[in-house]
């Protein structure tokens, strides 16, 4: 943007991120008044960039008088600019602090409509309906960098291990099982689309053709449920493998799982601060992670008191107890094919058992992983259909790819928003997305 | 996956694509039957996995009676998997060749109902019924391995120069710019939301607590139009910054361009030369591209014989001939502000022009980049509201971001599929997605 501070044009504009470089120079800082202290004839604006915060010191003899008043008068999250020396100051937030040598203020927010969020306390309600602004606060601020950082481990890992990232359709034209939780949406000329719940179907037509697939975007579920793990929009990143089985399901899952872990932990340490998470629970999340069946998980569940029987779903207490004897997230696998998706190869020796497999993330923070290997023989995948009264010719293409060079394949879904909850130690999933939508949220 | 083909569990499981480092050892390929050709007592399958393509030889004396059959009958894409020698040999494809030691079938394809793409040429819309399995093609899947290194790119860009994901909604309450071009959503209790057309009002307000920000997501237009431009579903970048103007937008969007073209000639030579694209045409996108104003394009045109007037928009012709001049994109700025959108910020000399930006591609094809200066006056705002009889009451939000620390701010998007239709030579963006979605087509 064009100089109109009235600093040298030479000056050069950097973020506060990048102050530690230019200890000692004279730069230009751009943002918004965070915090204001004052003490006789010098003000201490702590300005905020989205970078970071720091905390300037405007000298009164230093500066025109109109500029020292201007700053004085400064309200929370006006915007403004200031040119002055970094100097290092161990005391300061962020290690450094700018000396003002002049300044110019953009938008000063009048005293009659100040910034709405103040320190005090405020409801959820009153936050959500000023998510545009709450954004700025620096907990609301540390867990989005901290999604984005989950984002890019995932999508690294992935492009770094032979993936091919095949973006799934949104608009899907049958559901996949029912549509009791599927979005509508009124397409062309009276036809209806609906919203994908899961690339699932479309990436095993895609690791035919690739080998090692990827698809990661937004996903959609029409449940009526208020829990504080249920987004009705939610991102989810899906890999398939072609030849693969469900060992190799819960070998890249945990690679991956650990991966993120690492990134995180390497990257985005100021916020995990920040968001005051215990680092030590995720430090100890390294391979391997347990693993154990779903019969034995049944089992110890009943030793613990849960009513649970053979058959039945873990609920979200049961998964929380599954998880309480280890320090990191536990592998589950060859669930009742009852309880279980169409899809799912049946288990050679126990038919009775799908090879599908979930990892439930330490700490009450619930199913992170979902997956398993998928039926590729013709024939049972056609009864499965049948058994699940799912209308045949919708599923054509499915089949085909049964008919032209089918192979055992495998994959899974995780769920970005569980898992960025995970590592910020938030409790509802809404914080962990800019804009959560909800049962009873769809604004701003 | 577990060994099942009698090789040697010491053997490494390799793909295609890795082949050069494995010269001279023994390797396993999983794959689908590409082609075969047999020359008495020697057979030359050539397989497919994936990552590419390689040429096996099995010699009748040195195999058992029944795996040299079964690769003899072997069907196109049947899968199977070879373990042999991996040796250099100048004239195949790809450049190595396999000695076949041994082989299994996984499913061979029945003649009586055969794989339906064959060499002959088929109808767009036999293809497009097929989409599942035309990505198998060389062409299809070269596209798709474009769309990769186009999308990886764009995120490296933006995750290296300071940017932060911050993903906007998918469901939005409210109409940007009237509904008529919107996909309306029944969310619960007869609510009504619309699939998102643009992050930007989003990014504006993630902008101000960020600084830049950037988002990536499909999004959707609802236009009844059949054009080899238009899908209804597509993935779009949107950056936006905070303290920024026009000429901010003309700076990143044109080195984002180049950086893009640069990682696809870069990684992406090969499945170029396979869309037969002329690499020549991509080489020459380099900065500076030529910057005109609107005025000056209207005048460009009128001179060349097109009957655009002041004040009209560019039509798909006029953009062609726009570009014929140059080899590379052209950047043309400062268009009416009756053609633009309620947001842009005017001229500060001319008000009668906005502060907006699009960006044509040569070749033909089109807009890739569109963007400018969003107004940061509260006032001006709100008198736009009215002017385009837009509801105030759905953009109170928005206008939030005027009265609380208010600056000038930028930003720009660009959709995926064009771009990739571009850097393919494709005629119609309909190859640029897995699985297009158009007016006429929301299947597979």
């Amino acid at each position: 943007m064009n100089n109109e501070t009235g600093a040298a044009p030479s000056v050069p504009v950097i973020t506060i991120a990048e102050a530690a470089r230019h200890a000692g120079e004279t730069v230009r800082l751009n943002g918004w008044l965070y915090n204001l202290r004052k003490s006789g004839k010098i003000v201490f604006p702590i300005i905020r960039d989205g970078s970071g915060l720091m905390q300037c010191v405007a000298v009164k003899s230093n500066l025109p008088e109109d500029v020292f008043e201007a700053l004085k008068g400064l309200t929370q999250e006006s915007s403004f600019t200031v040119t002055g020396k970094i100097r290092a100051e161990q005391r300061a937030i962020g290690g450094y602090e700018l000396d003002v040598e002049s300044a110019a203020i953009f938008q000063r927010v009048p005293e009659d409509r100040p910034y709405p969020i103040t320190p005090k306390e405020h409801g959820v309600d009153f936050l959500m309906d000023h998510r545009h602004l709450w954004l700025r606060s620096r907990r609301q601020h540390a867990a989005i960098r901290v999604r984005h950082e989950v984002i890019k481990a995932i999508r690294d890992y992935f492009d770094s291990h032979g993936f091919t990232l095949v973006d799934t359709p949104i608009f899907t034209p049958a559901a996949c099982e029912g549509t009791t939780t599927l979005f509508e949406v009124d397409y062309f000329e009276d036809e209806k689309v609906y919203l994908t719940q899961s690339g699932q179907l479309y990436n095993e037509a895609n690791a035919m053709a690739f080998g090692n697939v990827y698809c990661f975007g937004p996903t959609f579920r029409a449940e009526k449920s208020k829990t504080r793990r249920h987004l009705t929009e939610f991102w989810m990143v899906e890999p398939e493998m072609a030849y693969a089985d469900l060992e190799d399901v819960k070998r890249v899952a945990e690679e991956l799982i650990v991966y993120i872990v690492g990134r995180v932990l390497e990257n985005r340490r100021e916020e995990l601060k920040t968001l005051e998470r215990d680092i030590s629970k995720l430090e100890s999340v390294k391979a391997p992670f347990p693993r154990i069946s779903y019969d034995e998980a049944v089992k110890n569940l009943q030793g613990k008191g849960s009513e649970i029987q053979w058959g039945g779903d873990f609920g979200n207490t049961d998964e929380t107890l599954l998880t309480e004897d280890w320090d990191r997230p536990v592998i589950i696998d060859r669930y009742p094919t009852e309880i279980k998706g169409f899809y799912f190869q049946p288990d050679a020796v126990r038919p009775e058992l799908a090879l599908g497999v979930d990892i439930i993330a330490p700490e009450g923070y619930g199913e992170i992983v979902g997956g398993g290997q998928r039926i590729h023989d013709l024939q049972l995948l056609e009864k499965r259909l049948e058994e699940h009264h799912l209308p045949r010719e919708a599923f054509e293409w499915y089949l085909d790819l049964r008919r032209f060079g089918s192979v055992p394949h495998a994959g899974f879904g995780m769920g970005v928003e569980r898992f960025v909850a995970w590592m910020c130690g938030l409790e509802h999933v809404r914080e962990t997305i800019a804009y959560p939508r909800m049962l009873y949220r769809t604004r701003p």
